[in-house]
């Protein structure tokens, strides 16, 4: 993986506000770090210009301009192979962007690219929990639901590029929750930080009971809200994640007949939620479960540390980024 | 893939009733086949030695003896990982039990077992429908619902061999049908040949509307008493099969953000339905897909002979056969 004349990697996050990125070693250190933000720029060439001008500030800081092997990226509908953005809901320039082959060209140094919960899986497998496994699903657990799938060690990218979305698998045939995606009943309408709140406020409408949530107006109400008041004890904030969790297990268990993964491992803001998300998750996963596998697949939580996953993340990518083609 | 040397392959398909077996060139033409009954012999040795020397003779009227590259052999609840047949519900041979080395042991070639719905994937991409294709996912719509799903070129074992049971995605969380895996709302307990007869009684129990299906006692209808009254016309037995279609369309649908495949492909006795099962199918999984896979996902039926199917399928693993390391 590594190549001992070109020891780092580059790893860059692009969120829909702030890109991050970082200089990392084989060891998955990141040696110097930065950001800048998303939407700063009407044209990709500044921002691209921006990026390459503060990412090699780091470099030329850590004397290694010849030290790089290669920049992985992780970007909302980043496409593997293709290299391109395809659809950029939240970025300020017109997609599709042919975005590899352009950072490629503007850094001289071979660049690989995918969405950021593959990333996040890849990290994992490279320098986190998931290392040593070769089967293992990662479940990004934020404001919506995300999923990177390895198989046999390597990462399902599908046919176009674009599988791993098991935050889109519908789990409500019947009067599901309206997704981002147009339809309704997916899994990250119900097991995301969003889900959480949306379904803290259907049990407060639901019924009288009293609670800690009620003196916050309900539309404002988040997971964080969800989370404090369940751990001082409210009721109707324990069953959020209660009913949280028992979808998510539901949905683990479904996801294990496909493809028979060692471990689940579950990174993002609601895994933080610890006990409260995941002993009823785990019970509803064994409940669940087809016989020849209760008891056998393994809930890992994430062992990056938070401020550095997604960099670190996107740059194991850089590890198997090839230089492009010029067709 | 072949060998000049030993241009052939066998194929073994065990059923719980006959086991069927062929002796296969690369192009996937059976050049001879025959079959035993699988129960006859209460102690496993007996068996294999018949199957042994009834396949024997078809190698030897091939003058083929030299010319075998492996054995490849689809069996339930086989596990290509290690060999063994591990839980044969309707073998009449204590399990589990360690069938690749037992029949390499007696043949003196290399051995590769799968089960059923796996060794049809690679049938289909050796010989069939989904030759050319590297992602793709085979369903076996039978008395039950099998799958092998086929990613980047390769089928999808999982951590422990046993990957790729879709037809225990469970489809209906609330008031789902018994399934023989113990748990309730299994997709095969639908979308298989003994759940279109369920739900055909379903729906004779639930209107008073005339149907030729209600001429025959209610426990007796089978599937294709099903087909052949949506053939002429009725319209419960019409129904049952746009339901079967819109259950397995949802599902497919599903399965695609998974993996995204280029296709799916159908066999068995239901997928025979033709196009009372597709168009209802069609319709409901473009219906669920998720916008990007939209219009861009096959329906492809195998196209393996019916009668030759099952040990096509098993043969083309035998390409794959490697000799069993004796630790």
């Amino acid at each position: 993986m590594t190549n001992n004349s070109k020891p780092y990697v580059i790893g860059i996050d692009m969120g829909g506000t702030n890109t991050v990125f970082g200089v990392v070693d084989a060891r998955g250190v990141v040696l110097a770090s930065g950001s800048i933000k998303t939407r700063k720029h009407a044209k990709i060439e500044d921002y691209i210009n921006e990026l390459y001008e503060e990412t090699m500030k780091l470099v030329h800081g850590l004397d290694a301009e010849d030290k790089i092997y290669g920049i992985g990226v992780g970007a909302p509908n980043a496409n593997y192979f293709t290299g391109m953005i395809e659809d950029g809901v939240n970025l300020p320039w017109p997609t599709p962007v042919p975005f590899a082959q352009m950072l490629s060209d503007r850094f001289g140094i071979p660049v690989a690219i995918t969405n950021d919960a593959n990333a996040a899986a890849i990290g994992e497998m490279t320098y986190g929990a998931a290392r040593g496994l070769k089967d293992f699903i990662m479940i990004t657990l934020g404001t919506g639901v995300g999923s990177g799938i390895v198989i046999n060690g390597q990462l399902v990218y599908g046919h176009d590029g674009f599988a791993g979305e098991l935050g889109h698998v519908i789990v409500k045939r019947n009067n599901g929750r309206l997704c981002g995606c147009g339809r309704t009943g997916c899994l990250e309408t119900y097991c995301s930080a969003t889900g959480v709140a949306r379904t803290a406020r259907e049990f407060l409408e639901m019924s009288d009971q009293p609670s800690a949530l009620r003196s916050i107006p309900i539309e404002d109400i988040t997971s964080k809200d969800v989370y404090d008041a369940a751990m001082a004890g409210d009721e109707i904030a324990k069953k959020v994640f209660d009913y949280t969790g028992k979808v998510l297990g539901e949905a683990l268990a479904d996801f294990t007949v496909f493809s028979a993964p060692e471990a689940f491992v579950l990174f993002g803001g609601l895994a933080k939620a610890g006990n409260l998300l995941l002993e009823p998750m785990r019970e509803s996963m064994e409940k669940n479960m087809l016989s020849i596998w209760k008891g056998k697949v393994k809930i890992l939580l994430s062992e990056l540390k938070e401020a550095d996953a997604a960099v670190l993340g996107a740059s194991a990518l850089g590890w198997e980024a090839k230089p492009l083609s010029h067709e």
